[in-house]
């Protein structure tokens, strides 16, 4: 990247500098990896004792923690989130050139904007829409039917099923698979047969999908992620599930089929949800946890068990067993105390 | 679709036709989003607040159910089933043209019927037999000797190891790995060595494996699922692991090495499974599970931990590390009770 | 395979021979398949009833249980790792042809070593460096500036983000994706912004990553497998985790951000392990554990619970809800009774 000085930063990002507004700064790095041509930031308190170790030529960190620093300092109301858009504005996102590549297959009926970029070995199927400054990824396979609307990014091997829509300006990692049939089967007599899935999947502007998540089309409706909704990686989505607006999920939840997340939720790691559940705005899932039972109140739930050392692990999960005998034991004494 | 009188709708599924005979059925549709031609139905009672606001032109439904509905009734003793098989016949599944698409990469000594469906961006190796009517999606890799039966449908971007066979009417969603090498590890000195993984993947007819799911290859037997093995998406079967007729395993389950899972099994979400176990027939696991030991009877079985308020929670766990001074402490109290 | 002695197998990896030296070998097998010209071995001693019918021609076993078998016997101090030698020496990993497919797409500033294998439909972006007799399987992506050492192998349908470096030997299986984008985010106002991932992925040499694992690049520094890292299908590795040499992890674990593993660890199936967190040598955790602080003594730590029978675990379900009140009864009767 091209230096910067710490005066264009503070005026463009509307941070206070103290320090030397004509230190150049050339790279971003880490407090521990930091040297005195890189900008470095705090944000989580753990990192305190590497602040004061650190060679960075700057930092940007709170009011709070200005004085554990005494080089150049760029102090922000959220360093984490002025360190985003600093990041963003200094190393935007990598671009592809428009056209498509000689090795893509496209379908007839399809409309691929000139500006959209179509990488080697993808697949379009029949009529498609593709929007403008598209890009398509090596190795992504689109069925018929599908929308993606402008200043979207499948980086490689996506899966869009057929009629799927994806809005604006989202971002799909590697191996997602968006509109893939939900898991529907009725019982028949002694078998199984495989119920249509007959929805898409409808997904809204500046969502992101990490790599390998994978989210069912709908077995009548849609499946829908609202807007700016963020899944982590290897998210699996069931058929009909509808995600609000502004909700971020982390690595490894599971939602099962038909239920309702609501606005500006967090879904903390590997947390499972059940299926037909509505869950209210403003829910926090803490991490490993099991939902079982709709949310009517927002705040943090979770049912995680911290891991122990393996032989008082061990006792504990004997003295689950005894639980109802202890209850018995427990009555028994109140009674003869006479309470 | 064609639209289809109720009548006709009546006879072809054996259902009890109240209401007009002549009306037609032009979409299928959920119960709050119907219209006067939609046709829709009642299966989970949850949903009977719906039924009564519904505009369906129809609704399938038990008998049970039939007088909370004054529209037109197709009354059925399983609704759910009927309703699969009626969406089955108006909404066949996805066929492709026969052939071979121009940017497939096919190696020597396949022997691909002239029926079958070969998607761009699909490479084959050595000595596959392809049956009549397959279809073989984008981007979908099949290794050297793999035989895939008639009927089956590989949706996009499968990959399917060397050696492995999939019976007939098979269909597996993208991102699946069927075959890639079992997890073998042995330990020499100070580090490990791989141990070859000489089986193969061999499933039954009339199988369903979902998006990204992974099924290893054994390590010296082959890893199987009998017929009608139903799994749903990211699920990861290990090497060895045998999974018996007509069970079902929902998204993100885990089955470690050489376990044995019997027939008309059910497992729900996100359960995880121990190796080298059996599991009997008819056995239900619920969701968010850790089976740990051989399971030799029929029933249902699980240890789920819903989620609570998260301070109730917190609550619990301290409670739970108090367990072993609460034993002492009851003891004591009893023998001081003369107990 | 070619018929080997077993005077041959015990010479060259040092066993034990109690037997008929001449007896010929011509392929391995479970004990439970055996027939007289196969090799088969007893590590597990759960399969010890296997021994005892066995039909194999020769049986690979410890000193201590060699006299439970009166056929030809190899006796090794570790059955398991003589039988990996054995099978990597009768069954060497397939190899690929030298050279570039018709179908392969490759972008300029690329040094390909012509003893590498380069399959059908891979996508390799610019200036990426490939080593000698590395195979490249086919479905692969590869994103620009890429390095990939001797005689690693991607066996297809693998995804490697740009500027990631894989070191020698290395076995990555299909559906893998190392360096997508962490999920990086930050809250301003009321959306999320993306906090752009600058880091990469570094691999070092004997590592294997199983199929459809994820492993993400790093948000500023690198995200880091030392040597010999072993992680088996769909685990996640999130940004900036840094993985020791000889650590195991089976399918389906998740790390989160930021975390450090030490060396020779071994993290069973399903496991979660929160960000920000340290863990030392040589721990071990059990299935299905989560691991919410950092861990600073070898041993084997877990939080999993067996699944038992439905009513009785919704027994114990319901008395954890009532720890709280028995507290305060056990602390009632202590004080009654003047403890």
């Amino acid at each position: 990247m091209t230096p910067i000085s710490l005066q264009a930063l503070a005026d463009r990002f509307e941070l206070e500098l103290h320090g030397d507004p004509d230190h150049q700064i050339s790279a971003l790095a880490t407090l521990q990896q930091a040297r005195p041509d890189t900008l470095g930031f705090l944000a989580n308190p753990n990192y305190l004792p590497q602040l004061e170790a650190t060679r960075a030529g700057a930092v940007v960190l709170s009011d709070q923690h200005a004085d554990r620093f005494h080089g150049n300092r760029l102090v922000s109301r959220d360093p984490y989130l002025s360190w985003a858009r600093i990041a963003a504005y200094l190393h935007p996102a990598p671009t592809a050139a428009a056209g498509i590549d000689t090795t893509a297959s496209i379908a007839e009926g399809c409309h691929i904007d000139p500006s959209a970029s179509i990488g080697p070995q993808v697949s379009i199927a029949a009529d498609c829409l593709i929007g403008e400054r598209v890009v398509i990824g090596p190795g992504c396979v689109i069925e018929e039917g599908v929308r993606i609307a402008d200043d979207c990014r499948l980086v490689a091997r996506v899966f869009i099923g057929r009629g799927c829509q994806i809005d604006e300006r989202c971002l799909i990692h590697p191996g997602a698979v968006i509109g893939a049939d939900g898991f529907g089967l009725a019982f028949e007599n002694d078998h199984w047969i495989k119920v249509p899935q007959l929805g898409c999947v409808v997904i809204g502007p500046d969502c992101e999908v990490g790599a390998n998540t994978t989210i069912d089309r709908g077995a009548i409706e849609d499946t829908v992620l609202e807007q700016d909704v963020r899944l982590d990686n290897q998210v699996q989505i069931a058929h009909n599930v509808h995600i609000g607006a502004h909700t971020a999920i982390a690595g490894c939840v599971g939602i099962a089929g038909s239920t309702r997340i609501g606005r500006y939720c967090m879904i903390a790691g590997a947390s499972g949800i059940g299926g037909h559940l509505t869950i209210t705005d403003k829910v926090v899932i803490t991490a490993m946890s099991t939902v079982l039972e709709s949310i009517h109140e927002p705040g943090q739930y979770g049912s995680g068990i911290p891991a122990r050392p393996h032989r008082q692990w061990q006792r504990i999960l004997v003295r689950l067993t005894q639980l109802e005998d202890w209850a018995r034991r427990i009555a028994r004494i109140e009674k003869q105390a006479g309470h």
